[in-house]
């Protein structure tokens, strides 16, 4: 499976994208500059033995791929997405976007007029197949390639079929269960749940995660 | 330590107090109807060997308690609490209550004007101790006392040492962990998360609950 990472340059795009290339997907690191692009995509082949990764702006490595993540600032989401429409019409599009703010106060979530970034995607890509997952993993432990993550992803997408390739590809991660979280009503719930792990992890200076408990094993498709 | 449960002939309310009773705590189960709060106490004292758990209308319980539950539908928050302004001033009250609404989409968390249960809470109840807790734990687990609970409980609360009451309180149900989830302010993630919570209990046919995952082992206070 091809697939590019737009955003990839910040930590949790290039965690992703090290995951992703050491499962043994192609990965295109995608970003506004290409020069930083590349970096990271040299960045990937170093971590990742036999790592297939190449780099591109954001609208070129968007159209040969299979699978385009959006791991962009939430503030960047909009004007990523915009021009992409149609080069993403068709295609399984996972943002990884939280829209936060980080006051006195702490991480803290901010209110998207859509309902979530997930929904704001949606809205700007009637024609994709968008899902939104991986938000809770911290971009830390996915860099650390030599040790599993100890993280469920939820997945919510807009239908079965588009969050069941993602939890296929959420379970290619090492230490990670891919979880059907339904529909991208749902999103908020979890994007959300970002500020509250950010503040754990200053409180008891640390990285966390989430495991969801009670469900059966293996879990259904 | 007395504890009174508002609202603790319902579910989840009735599962805490057999809890708390089976820790060796005092109960008195409170409700509107001194009938229903009899009937729940009985429960306490038939599913937990030696609890001691008595009953009474809401006011009379919150008046002789140390720590006031309050576990009723989130439309009856503010009826339950307005009248016991006075009664509950310097308590430690802690909110259990869930803004939740069960549409054709399923359940979903509801707007709260003042940004959560548990700040409406505390704006209503200015005078108490107010925190928020327990809002992830399934009834029925709670209610099975041979099972220890496979889940965190996140405390958000008005200062440290309002939480760590809770905290502690939370660690004397086996299997469940107490971590300190900060300020009200963050109630709202912990809240809003049980509608996720809900949504997989339907669609994996379960009981689910989390967990916090990369924390220290023991969490320190």
């Amino acid at each position: 499976m091809r697939i590019a990472v737009l955003g990839g340059t910040g930590d949790e795009g290039l965690g992703l994208a090290m995951r992703f290339a050491d499962a043994g997907h192609e990965i295109v690191i995608g970003s506004r500059s290409r020069e930083r692009a590349e970096a990271a995509a040299e960045q990937v082949r170093a971590a990742a033995t036999g790592a297939k990764a190449s780099s591109a702006e954001n609208a070129a490595a968007a159209l040969t791929a299979d699978i385009v993540f959006v791991s962009v600032p939430y503030a960047a989401q909009r004007p990523t997405l915009e021009p992409l429409k149609a080069t993403l019409a068709g295609k399984v599009v996972v943002t990884v976007v939280v829209p936060l703010s980080f006051g006195k106060g702490g991480p803290q979530a901010e209110t998207v007029p859509e309902g979530s970034a997930a929904l704001e995607a949606q809205a700007i890509l009637c024609s994709s197949r968008v899902a939104s997952a991986f938000h809770n993993l911290s971009a830390h432990e996915l860099q650390r390639l030599d040790q599993p993550v100890d993280c469920d992803v939820i997945v919510c997408g807009v239908d079965r079929e588009t969050r069941q390739t993602v939890i296929d590809l959420a379970a290619s991660i090492p230490g990670v269960r891919g979880i059907d979280g339904g529909p991208l009503s749902y999103s908020r719930y979890v994007e959300d749940l970002t500020a509250l792990l950010l503040a754990l992890n200053r409180r008891y200076k640390t990285e966390t995660g989430i495991r969801i408990t009670g469900l059966p094993v293996p879990i259904p498709a």
